[in-house]
């Protein structure tokens, strides 16, 4: 049986990071005949440019009918002005809610290699090894009411709801809990509670869930400690499971921690482990067409699309090791260069990576 | 005339940093004949205790009827089980509202003293000195409906809302420029523009406000990069202005780069310099009583309070001047010391500010 994957590469540094993602994934595929097809389909500000929408009828297909989306990354000053409705996000954030991604993993792991670029101190960073389990479909992202509107009084506001459900919160605490017990078995659960009634139910529901893992750890930190912790002394945390909003700030920190956020992959996940996979990185349009981006988080994305959903634990884990042999070979992109390493390209680092395979 | 300060202790080490921060300042107060008169009231938990309120009327009226306020720290878990609002903190949130305090300063300046307390490299932090302006009357703090709540499908929801107007947010963006205008002439907003409308609003209300500030560098920053920029590459930053939410956590990611959140001061004020000054750090239960907290946050929070609310420039100055002998003499306590410096308690710390002198 064919394995279908949805290719959306984006905008900005997006297509150069995915094609070396798929050139190593195409490798693993053909060589251990893991039976994987790819398709490409637009989105972000390219589908906007082609269909006038960031999420074309044709690419929520595609993405339906796949097992699994690449996606690279999407946005760019050149689409600011637009429309929020019609923004290159909104495809991003339409598809992880059309395609009920609530569970996002972001695992931050400092490569041994690395631990030079990271602006913490070594002894602070070096063997960092957490998991962010970020709530994705809900939250503030996507509440209604929402937008800017006039009042009666006349006064202009900008609206946003933040509103979780129990079974929300059920099914995102169930999966950082099972996560938890794969690690070592410790959960922090990230809120405001002490501020914010939304997350007052967050923590209530999720230590109910508890309860059910009792072989689980479970803390729970505010959210502006929580950031500050991570800073101060990041190898504290095993798991942290937090909302969309929060999840998003807490998982840019503990990706700079790590040295570069051009390491660090993701995957968002349904309920029956159907997923997008993405670098946590974003089109960085400053650096687009130049050849300099980091592929490794895009790469690492792809082999977390192997073992989450396709159960390829052997393909994963060779591709992981092929990125850690090539940060052995001392190459590195420009973000995570330092002295006496060799600089190379987007795709020469996906060539060192197919080297190692 | 004299001018009058309302004392608020509150729980935790509140009581203890206080006594230091008093025990500074009415020597100073004599000494320079500064006309200061104190009054305490209750806060947060210590009220909720005597009065089942954790903001009583009489402690209300004393704060509106002062020209500032010094505040120590409120909330420990002895009252997490309590209603969210009879909590702590939503004493602290109604005087914020109640005095109208929406402009929050939040500096963040690493001492040099200190440089090897910060778990960032040193040359990532040293002579880092930045300022945060928080919005403290609104955003999702103050947003309504907000609450837990069941609807008419049985399903069980928390929400908040975010909410800002024009005009709120144009009073803090001209805070936030005239404090630039007064130090390196740039300035951040950060803000979720890509994804919430409300803070879409508050970019396009920065913009304009900028317009009668042409002196001051205006740059824009999307939360999640901000946290990310504060631990890769903090001194790119001078002032930054943003929401309620975002400055909780942003600005205590700034406090620990300096090393210790123990250091870090902070004036709430209103359109006319009025005050309220205290800690940026909590209440700390974990250490309370024991003799063992940092003073400095709240001593160098009058020192605030002298500058902004009383003019008091040479007074305030010469509090700070203080500080950095007590640390030029070594003495540190616990969250700030290191080898070779001689540990000091609470009181120990006050009394080496007060030789200072
Ligand atoms: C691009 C943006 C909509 C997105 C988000 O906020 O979720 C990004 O920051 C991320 O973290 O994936
Ligand atoms: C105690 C709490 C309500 C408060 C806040 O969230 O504003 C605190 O974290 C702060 O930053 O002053």
């Amino acid at each position: 049986m064919t394995k279908k994957i949805a290719v959306l590469a984006g905008d900005g540094i997006g297509p150069e990071i995915v094609a070396e993602a798929i050139k190593v994934l195409s490798f693993v595929n053909t060589d251990m005949k893991l039976g994987l097809v790819f398709d490409n389909a637009l989105i972000g500000g390219a589908a906007y440019d082609a269909f006038g929408t960031p999420l074309p009828q044709q690419t929520l297909n595609l993405c339906k009918h796949a097992d699994a989306v690449l996606l690279g990354a999407v946005g760019g000053p050149k689409w600011e002005p637009l429309a929020h409705a019609v923004r290159p996000e909104r495809g991003l954030l339409g598809i992880r809610s059309e395609l009920g991604l609530f569970s996002n993993l972001r695992p931050a792991i400092l490569y041994p290699q690395l631990v030079d670029a990271s602006t913490l101190k070594p002894e602070v960073v070096s063997g960092l090894d957490l998991m962010i389990v970020r709530e994705l479909t809900g939250g503030i992202y996507f509440g209604q009411p929402r937008g800017i509107r006039t009042l009666e009084n006349g006064e202009k506001v900008g609206i946003n709801t933040k509103i979780y459900s129990v079974s929300e919160i059920k099914r995102i605490a169930h999966s950082a809990f099972k996560i938890a017990q794969k690690r070592h078995k410790k959960l922090c659960s990230v809120d405001k509670a002490n501020v914010l009634e939304c997350t007052e139910l967050w923590r209530q529901v999720v230590t109910e869930v508890g309860k059910e893992y009792p072989d689980v750890e479970l803390s729970h930190m505010y959210v502006d400690n929580a950031a500050m912790q991570l800073v101060r002394a990041p190898k504290q945390f095993d798991v942290i499971v937090t909302t969309n909003m929060f999840g998003d700030i807490l998982s840019d920190i503990a990706a700079m921690l790590t040295g570069s956020i051009g390491m660090l992959p993701s995957a968002s996940l349904d309920a029956n482990a159907k997923g997008m996979y993405e670098p946590i990185h974003g089109s960085a349009p400053d650096i687009a067409g130049k050849g300099i981006a980091n592929p490794l988080a895009t790469i690492l994305s792809v082999a977390m699309m192997l073992r989450y959903t396709f159960n390829e634990n052997v393909a994963a884990e060779r591709i992981e090791q092929a990125v850690n042999a090539a940060l052995d070979a001392k190459v590195r992109t420009a973000d995570i260069f330092s002295e006496g390493m060799t600089k190379v390209s987007t795709s020469g680092m996906g060539d060192a990576v197919l080297n190692a395979l």
